[in-house]
């Protein structure tokens, strides 16, 4: 079967084949059976699994078994510290919050700023440390509980993941870590031990708690590879593997191919970016219509491939009777490229005004959410 | 050339050739130029510098050019805490004290609790981690200023340590790592990052002054490799490359060309030997003698090889004009092998009974010399 696409940690080039990437990575599909007992426990299935953005997954049957046995678990996702906060960053931090809310759970925030350090040409120690301390404040505008939530950036709390780090360093050969990530001679022997230091979190609610944790990992299915070496190593090391539920990408600006880029401002909304350029950058955005609006009128169009459809759908607009008349209204004609982008404008810019607010309070909250050496 | 010998930071094997290995590591002899110019800043020479146990370096020129404009130079050197510290580690640290005293230096102290761990088929963390604060003790014991001298286990030093590495790190291809140490893909990926936690002590006291700061490096020759990535990326750091001085190993207690190992415990003297044990390994070792005493009292015997007379010469006997009196008379019969071992027990057994009290006091001073993040 041909793969005209490629994810890796740490590039996603190509339009996705989703189903062929649950196969390549050996995954499962999220399946009607697993939604029904996510829903039984929340009241109300999330959107984002209803519509199937989080779409894979691995042991979240066995994990759901032990929480209906009585055992708690703990959600660890994170962030690579390399720019400002995008919309695509959030999506899961959505989910994970909802997954917080529902499940009673506490939550561990890996900030990989010696990974963004040792992969960078040219963001040095201190520039990744001042963006993981920015990429926080995004963390903590999403509303998660001071009370059940561990950030930490990997410089400030390396003492603690060097030690755990080396638990699965000992256990991963190069030869595996080649296989799993595609590291080769010219690989810097920092990104060759990196693996260990992105498994070590799944391991740490076990070692701060004194029992072993079930461990829930809500993050985009590129970040799947860490967790294939990190399931190996638990087993060795007598921990629970981790379980992982793995989202879509949310498309860039510039079209379903493309991909968001901190480098590439016209790419993606940031967290930072002002109500006006955000709208703007909507306005601007890859649609799905046709090329003149009397043609839109007549043939309709793609709301598949339009971003601003697809935006809502994945991200902004919750509830699915009004998406499925947007869509459909779109495919129609009856719905202009321009309306949907101001559709979608509206609620980006009510977001952001919130986001930001809440944003600049987290300054104050840091101490609260911080966990360090 | 033939090279019938083998050294890596790991391995040590067959007769080692020191002029051959000078050339294939590319360091420099000592030479008498340099040797006067340490005997001026320090009175006397050191027996370890004028009988060439130390005998090559690196750039100790450029430490000396430096020192004599009046900049100090720091020293740093380490043990990997595999088991208990045996005679062959204390060599080097006989003149890393007789350097601090003599250049008022301080003295970094890198113990390794991470990289044995990551080696070892058997040692946990627990074991190199408790191995580090044994083997902290032999260091303290051998009387360093507990004001200039700060010794650190890897596992409680790990934040410093990783973040000092990951410049390193970054630097450092897997490609080079295979050159210099011979890794491969079966190596863990903790062995392959560990050369540049070795490294991250060389920049520690620049880190911890806030300006360059010269270090030297007393060590066997074994773990120059080291030195070889961390001079590199000096350079590239804006770091000064450190220097090194490099000792020939003591041989083992079976003879010039047996290793010591901590497995083999007839193979060494360890300080936590009774003086009895230490005795009778002694009494049993590798001789230069003829195989009868009459024949060795008519052929004479080797004291190149005896094993006695090289710990006499190496280590235990500062007089050299009693160890070329022993040496003549070893060689012409006049001094039976037994009568040597006797001499070289006498003064290991003082050594031990004093060296262990010390290291019994050491305990109670730990807190004074140990760096934890």
């Amino acid at each position: 079967m041909a793969e005209n696409f490629k994810v890796t940690p740490w590039e996603v080039k190509g339009k996705v084949d989703y189903d062929q990437l649950v196969k390549q990575f050996g995954t499962r599909h999220l399946t009607p059976q697993l939604l029904e007992r996510l829903e039984k426990h929340s009241g109300k299935l999330h959107f984002m699994l209803r519509r199937k953005i989080f779409f894979s997954h691995r042991d979240l049957d066995w994990l759901l078994d032990r929480y209906e046995k009585g055992e708690k678990f703990v959600l660890y996702t994170g962030r690579g510290p390399s720019g400002d906060t995008h919309m695509g960053h959030l999506l899961p931090w959505v989910l994970t919050k909802w997954l917080q809310d529902k499940f009673d759970a506490e939550l561990y925030f890996q900030l990989t700023d010696d990974e963004k350090f040792l992969n960078s040409g040219k963001l040095g120690m201190e520039d990744t440390h001042r963006l993981s301390y920015e990429n926080a404040l995004d963390v903590i505008a999403m509303g998660f509980d001071p009370k059940k939530t561990f950030i930490f950036s990997n410089q400030d709390y390396g003492k603690t993941m060097y030690n755990l780090a080396l638990k699965t360093a000992k256990l991963t050969t190069f030869s595996t870590a080649k296989a799993v990530f595609g590291f080769d001679n010219s690989t810097n022997i920092g990104m060759v031990f990196f693996p260990a230091v992105q498994a070590a979190p799944c391991f740490l609610p076990t070692e701060l708690k004194g029992k072993n944790t079930p461990v829930l990992i809500p993050a985009a299915i590129d970040q799947d590879p860490y967790w294939r070496i990190t399931r190996d190593a638990a087993a060795r090391l007598g921990y629970y593997k981790p379980a992982a539920i793995h989202t879509r990408f949310l498309p860039g600006l510039q079209g379903p191919d493309a991909k968001m880029s901190s480098s590439v401002p016209d790419s993606a909304i940031f967290t930072t970016d002002t109500p006006e350029a955000a709208r703007k950058k909507i306005m601007k955005s890859f649609s799905g219509g046709a090329a003149t609006l009397a043609e839109h009128k007549k043939h309709g169009g793609n709301p598949d491939t339009d971003t601003s459809c697809q935006y809502l759908y994945q991200m902004f607009e919750e509830d699915d009777g009004k998406v499925k008349e947007i869509f459909e209204q779109y495919r129609s004609g009856a719905l202009g490229s321009g309306e949907v982008k101001n559709m979608l404008a509206d609620k980006v810019v009510a977001f952001l005004v919130e986001h930001q607010r809440k944003r600049e309070q987290a300054r104050k909250n840091l101490d609260k959410f911080m966990l360090k050496d």
